[in-house]
């Protein structure tokens, strides 16, 4: 493994739909959460792990931490980027980090990370094994020997 | 069993949320669906068979039609009342049908009914047993012999 | 006008997000009304009328009726495709029916169709005006004089 | 104004929705600042001061940062208590604090917090008024001269 090598790392899209918007016309605040899952999905189909596929490994990554700050106003229909960042939180959690901003102008609209442990299927906490390791580019030391399958 | 008895039917309470509104001020329209929801499930309580208890006895109610007619305004913290019927749709489904007002006033928010398959463990249709005849004072013919537990 | 000419209509797709499962493993049926929407934005946009660019003209289509009929499961992150086509329902509304399927397989999970009273601003119900009537390939006679903007 | 006064601080209790679980058969977590909202909306409606009528005296409270640890399961129809405190969070924000137990047994679901700035209706910050001050119960030195009505 190289220390160097980038972090993994995804953005995509969506559109603030009108079901998405609260009578102050902007975006609930609750949405935030559900955008941040969808940046996490998208990158974690990027890397060529979907989540689906994660489970189907015997793995589950349950959330036990989400922090949202409210930057800007997102309207319907609006065109929103959703940037995505993992990384390791201690030995046996990871990180999502996720920026999300307006398309048209780049105006930051919320930003924050949620944390998930990583269990199996009982929902004990157990090391990122190697392939996770692997398709994350999460940093050295992470997926010590016997931490794997 | 008694022809003239009456339907079971319930009615709830409950407040709108701000999560609820939209961009125009009123109730996001599929909101309407979650609280029929909540009609049913204060039904199956207030006749003694909460739904997970029904599920524990292995049957499930999943959705096959839904239809909701939108008659007036519901802003945020406006208490409603949502009034709830349960009938027999055919021979192995439900109706409940729906009626939710102004707790202030009367007015009418919204109508409507959704109607659910009866089902075993396994997805196969099932006639209603006669538990859920019983409690749910379902006309006589329903639950016949052999179609119960 | 051409009465022969096809019907607005206009395919999306989209992919179920963890958020709009439930307990049972499928989605959510109010979900179903949240896909319905996002088929008629992307029908409007498609024909050069975003929601929004109506909403600023003066119109609004508020929601009057909808009705679902549940045909098959949906997981998370299976792909949909959702189909829209839009007509007149009487002479102040518009009917948009929709269907979802599974992008693989092509499997059936929903459809039905919602009803929308055409607004001005003040709530008054009007005929829908030339430029909607033209750009939704509404039939023949609507849009009489007088009726427009 | 007294130091030593109780902060304003309410339990409300709710129900786990169906529409709230998702796949993993427990709630899904961006219903916990959903939950986090009814809390708050039934503290103000305590302490006499309804939201709306803060809106209509003037106020908003925009959310700004919101922070959620999960800490147990819930599901569906599960009686939750939702303890909510307010309090200052600097000059010109909120901050309340909210704890999500079980009622039966007590144990914990989810705890955090959500900060919200106190606005004009022009969106501009204002300190807190005096009215607000008092109702709150916020400390000593909020709601200085000429910052309330």
């Amino acid at each position: 493994m190289d220390d160097s090598r980038p972090v993994a790392t995804h953005t995509t899209r969506l559109r603030v739909r009108y079901s998405e918007t609260d009578q102050m016309g902007t975006f609930y605040n609750s949405r935030a959460l559900e955008w941040f899952e969808c940046g996490r999905t998208e990158l974690l189909r990027h890397v060529g792990l979907p989540y689906t596929e994660i489970e189907e490994r015997g793995l589950h990554l349950p959330l036990v931490e989400a922090h949202v700050e409210y930057r800007g106003r997102a309207r319907y229909d609006d065109e929103l980027s959703v940037a995505t960042t993992v990384g390791l939180a201690g030995r046996a959690r990871l990180r999502f980090n996720v920026e999300i901003r307006q398309v048209a102008g780049g105006a930051e609209v919320a930003r924050g990370y949620t944390v998930h442990a990583i269990t199996n299927t009982t929902g004990k906490p157990t090391r990122p094994p190697t392939w996770l390791v692997e398709k994350l580019h999460l940093p050295n030391g992470a997926g010590l020997a016997g931490t794997g399958e």
